[in-house]
């Protein structure tokens, strides 16, 4: 399904009460402005954009179990959920643009919904995996990997709202790529679960290839598994990608960022891709534009662009002028 | 013929009708004064500076079959071929300044002229290599390599005033490095040529030592052919060098790129480089000092520059105080 | 001495007389501010910071024996190197902040006096070898190494007050990384006394990971000796670190710098480290920022960092909600 072509449909996520810094809501709309649904029809996709999540923000929010904002979180994600399954369900890639990073509670459980054999890489500088327990900030960005896991299951508060998800994956089905500000506690789980978790040092010790060819054997030693892929912007060093709301040096470079999603992509089995974490209010504006101009080179990459470019599709003469 | 010393002849191609962005040919009176030429005299090379092609472009120009300004594209590069053949001639590297890279119709025929046994690597983000009639721009920088390859003979149309010039390489002696934006029709070019084409994604692979290794392996397989380097600074990532006029994301670093130069100097038979679309007009003034510094660099190491020194010549005891 | 746990003392040298640029003097205050001492505290380190080095430049001062400054340079290092001994008697690693290059008279001394049996990485784009005689500029941050080195005792000349220093370390247990601005009578000193150079050209040759363990293996062959690290933030590349009074295109990226000194960390031997040449009065206020947060993430992998993350320690279970 690769060569010059991929069927994805895309899926705004304006949403960004999952942490404190105002903008990230901002993402899809900035990303589509600069270019990334035509970048990707350019290169031969097949490109459906589904628009963005319709939602209003409830004004009465409040902190419920250490959740910040947990009647917005739960209420964005339950239709980002059902949109998402809708999406793969018709055969596309869901490519969703974030939006915070607790928008992976939506993409995710869609995903896992619409296809239970999923596996999933969380690119990201941080774990992720903070239990509303174990989170010291209560932002939810800070959490979505802790509601999928089903070993988790017991760790979890009941938030009210939040019947409609379950965990649906197991902790040997999710590997990090890229971590390298991770909270004791996060690191806690992870050993507790035994995760497969590569950090920049292994990165950087292996090499982004082996690094996602590794990670994909933990997490799909049989290559039968649909996988997702949920990059966070931030998993870039921050001079590759600095408008973003926690930025952490010693990150991936732009190229080693295209190169893991070139890999996945030629799987033939990467059914959705997150992009979050884009905040088009921090930064100047040539670090927006390096900043959005680097998320559109990873819609590129997960969507199977090889910059050696293709042939045009039937022409096998070269024309006579 | 390297340590500490080479001989070198530089020249100037203040040119930038090959592509709409004025600016480039800004590039050689720029490159000058940061101090590319006091570098290569400071790390001990023989520099003769020729200064820049005199040249009055026509006003009256227009678009020929599909080539934009042809007139000017055509006298300027006369000019500039009759130069480069000059100064090969005389023994000295020919280090051309661009310019656009519609330079590289004029650089590279002069050094064929000089040297028939010539192999050429395009160092570019681009493959520059569409006939007029495969352009979708009509822009002459991205056609130079077309003209100069014998298997396309029979693709080009009749260009008055073009006379002077006919294809005198063939493609089994070009290798492209750094590629990330081809074009369809480019690519057909190059797999009907069978060429070798690195991209980015090879570069990232592989390594650039390796890379230019196997790239010289295939268009000069004996060690024997006169060596041509045309180095697009787009072909460096636009944080690396960003004053030009086609930045792509995911190039390479300038530590690749040095590396790539030395190594093939190192083959004590790189005889002509140039250094174009270095376009002063374009970013910040930061911007612009990075890009001058990126090319002073290139340059170095074209010249042979080793980083860990050299001892001067001919003292052998550490002075005493 | 690893894992999550690391006794630091920090000491700032607030002195910049060792060149021409006024600002690195206050490197040690923006570095403070900037978080690093809170950093290491954050990442479990036991950090006791000693202050700054409480100095009072002497107004009448000049150029002795082509040492500009000389009388400042040789009054602050003495008392540098007595605080650098104190620290590492008390069995903490000293990390020092400058300050220009030139505080490496007083902390290699300080160090050796401490252990004697001291192998020294000098990270550094400049090898800062020149003796007095050899020197083109007087400033004494391009001579530091020199004075420690006892293969070059009778090449120095007679300092006033500068009898409580000598040299106190064989040639043969330094090692330079990141060479790529080497002055021809420094490359001679190198090659005349056999030294372990690793330019920017070996270390993208062999990688940073190889390149530590072949100095080490060169300067400390049975792993035995202590370790001092003196690292000029100019090794890094401008655009990882641009405050910098002697930037140098093509250096080390953030991560090579970090993996070099946890690599060395991890030998269980690094007693000193130095993190010199940072000058916040240089570039944009992004600039300044970028420049210290590098230095700060250097001085956590000098402590071990790991960026995978720890486990909180005594606690094996994960909290319940
Ligand atoms: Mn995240
Ligand atoms: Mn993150
Ligand atoms: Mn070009
Ligand atoms: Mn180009
Ligand atoms: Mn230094
Ligand atoms: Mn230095």
């Amino acid at each position: 399904s690769c060569r010059n072509y991929s069927k994805i449909g895309i899926i705004g996520a304006p949403f960004d009460k999952g942490q404190r810094k105002e903008g990230a809501a901002l993402g899809p709309s900035f990303l589509r402005q600069a270019g990334l649904v035509k970048h990707l029809e350019g290169i031969g996709c097949d490109v459906h954009d589904f628009g963005d999540i319709d939602f209003q923000p409830s004004q009465e929010d409040e902190t419920v179990k250490n959740v910040r904002n947990m009647k917005n979180v739960i209420a964005f994600n339950e239709k980002l959920s059902q949109k998402v399954s809708k999406i793969i369900n018709e055969g596309r890639m869901c490519l969703t643009l974030g939006g915070d990073h607790s928008i992976g509670v939506g993409t995710v459980h869609g995903h896992l919904k619409a296809q239970p054999e999923t596996s999933l890489l969380w690119v990201d500088a941080h774990a992720d995996i903070n239990t509303p327990a174990t989170s010291n900030s209560g932002n939810a960005h800070g959490m979505p990997l802790s509601f999928h896991i089903k070993e988790l299951t017991e760790y979890q508060p009941e938030l009210p709202g939040f019947q409609w998800h379950s965990p649906m994956i197991s902790a040997r089905n999710i590997a990090f790529i890229g971590l390298r500000d991770v909270e004791p506690y996060e690191r806690l789980i992870i050993e507790k679960l035994g995760m497969c978790a590569l950090s920049m040092e292994e990165v950087h010790g292996i090499g982004i290839k082996e690094a996602v060819k590794y990670a994909l054997s933990r997490i799909d030693p049989r290559n039968t598994r649909h996988l997702h892929v949920s990059f966070d912007i931030d998993a870039l060093d921050p001079l590759e990608a600095p408008s973003t709301g926690t930025p952490v040096r010693g990150g991936l470079t732009l190229r080693e960022g295209t190169e893991l999603l070139r890999s996945v992509h030629r799987t033939g089995r990467l059914s959705a891709v997150d992009i979050v974490e884009v905040n088009p209010l921090l930064g100047s504006a040539s670090d927006l534009k390096i900043t959005l101009d680097a998320a559109r080179h990873l819609a590129a990459a997960a969507a199977g662009y090889y910059p050696g470019g293709w042939a045009p599709k039937g022409i096998t003469d070269i024309p006579q002028s």
